[in-house]
């Protein structure tokens, strides 16, 4: 029970968060010369478009990630809401970021917090992981031995990658929100599902779509 | 299960997005003429119900359409992606649409940004349905195969109709809000469920309370 | 298939408007004398309560209804689509009856404004119960006939009391808001499952728990 | 039936009312100086991690709380509204202890009406409780009889404790937010799985998480 009620939460808290990001895109303030308005908005529907993709591809990997447990302990329920908790807060820094942006003023900063934020999640994913993972704790028997590395490898690399978003964001916000949209692509490639490099026959297509 | 959870998710978001409207009507500024101040706020009342109708019929369609896949891929969510990253959208549009017409400044330009993101919503349908029937890929085998053209057809329409709009936006925005009105109408009747023109034999009521 | 996914999408606007209802709640706009600005905004609590109270009798009632339902058609969809169509909008005549009494002005039409929208709410309700129930047309073999009629006359009567709470809302706001909060509780009473007079028995108590 | 359909009412509400928490952290109001603007904002922050903590605990002990009760009634459904009432309306405090703290004004006003909700909170919990378990009404069969009393002290102490928080609202708002958050701790210890003094051998590690 235990596995579905948190899934079902999670996807509630997901569906929501990436649905608020709608909110983020401030409102025109004078309709007078609304063409131009709404033009220099464009910063913050850039920032809707990553964060919106970046939510819709945790989502999936949560539940990559959630098939291979075979139940769940109070431990990973609170490791879950850590994750939940900077998945929330995300409107917040990518409406920062897109304001900042279209102002002209603190987009540096912003691209800082921004980072910061994916930064945590990634840390959050990854403790997800270990927790779940280190001796086999909570994964279902089914999977396979030698994918477990390279999963820890994909998450602990996908902190890492955050991490040097940071310095990215110090050069330019615009290269450091694009440097966002690339570090979601890469979790696109489900972490759960690669295989060690010594397994080196890529599964079917057909099988790929199982695993999704 | 990818396919119910993706309905799950989608079914949550439709909900979130569709109820966040109430949001786009702006509140009152001035208490003390109450019965002017809410009435000039029709057009966004008007907005409010196009949208809260379209997103309704968009929901209903969901489920008929999901209803002929067998089952779904990685690509079929992140198609699904994008088409849930228009419906969010929706309500800042409806909102900028609204406050235009009541301001009486800017509302073809709020017209032709609602037709763009209502065009794009189309367009994603057309993907969605696209990529899940060309090869019936997707489709589930009781899904008769004189069906597959005419509902093509009618997603293809439905995305040229919408760019239709954009033109009817620049005549008058009340008339494309009209339009938008009546172009949810034409999905009301099930773009999945019509036959070709071969089989003429409509279906009994019964049965199509039964493919709802 | 349908009847679950209608009552699981209803579910979610019911709680999202619920849950919306504290935006309708202003922020303090002088925390120097903050004690004030609170206990100012009464009101606005009040309102936040009432509108909470009915929202959450409706949702009870929805499955009340609901469970008398043996499938759901095109028709109910679109209907049930009208009822959530008031139930989202219910926030914003929430959010404005509890500022216009908090402001002292314009309270009277906000009052009018609240109990129309309850109105329309009622008709459809009336409107959802009349066309599943007439005829039985998708009404569950084991729904007893004697308690058709009931539940009719408790809809329709329900529709009657929210038009007498518009001339009360020209009399007092603080009147129409209790009157609303009474009538939530008229609500309560479940009409689906009251009996007609000629069944004079009343169900025992553990039967009604089962009824829920 | 009920039981699963409040549940999964609930999950919604819980989803929503801690994910609406990120709407209460203020915008910056200069993007000049965004350093010292979101720097400034660190209480607001501190305020959205406790009531994210508060309303995620609350999240997990309902399905605990619910896991022991073999029905509900509708007594039970209206006791559980009650309570999402305080749960939903949590966010406003938030928002203003946050906002308070941050001007510099206001803030121990801000830190009881913290305090008051989470008693009220509290309290609606305790009526939960009482009224399911006395004479065991709606619990499971196999809930063991050692175990009512101390979760019924548990939840006694509990707002016991909610209300010691509004005295150290008028000492200090830091210490009061922090003693919230030591609160939630209180009640990550599942109050219905203790057991009585008397049975003094602790449950082992596996069979706890069982008991999520």
């Amino acid at each position: 029970m235990g596995k579905n009620r948190l899934e079902a939460f999670s996807d509630g808290v997901f569906a929501i968060a990436i649905t608020l990001l709608v909110l983020t895109i401030a409102e025109p303030s004078d309709y007078r010369d609304l063409t131009h308005q709404l033009a220099e908005r464009w910063p913050s529907l850039a920032a809707y478009v990553v964060s919106f993709i970046v939510i819709g591809i945790m989502w999936v990997n949560h539940h990559s990630i959630f098939d291979r447990f075979a139940s769940v302990d109070r431990n990973l329920v609170y490791l879950n809401h850590l994750l939940l908790l900077t998945v929330v807060f995300l409107p917040y820094p990518t409406g920062v970021l897109g304001e900042a942006l279209r102002q002209g003023h603190g987009a540096r900063v912003a691209a800082v917090v921004y980072s910061i934020t994916m930064t945590l999640n990634a840390f959050a994913w990854s403790g997800l992981w270990l927790y779940a993972s280190s001796g086999r704790r909570l994964l279902v028997g089914s999977f396979p031995e030698d994918r477990r590395r390279p999963a820890t490898i994909a998450f602990t690399m996908g902190a890492a990658l955050y991490i040097a978003a940071i310095p990215v964001a110090f050069i330019s916000a615009y290269a450091c929100l694009a440097f966002h949209g690339l570090l979601a692509l890469y979790y696109a490639l489900d972490p759960v599902a690669r295989r060690s490099a010594r397994s080196t026959v890529p599964a079917p297509a057909f099988q790929r779509e199982d695993e999704l």
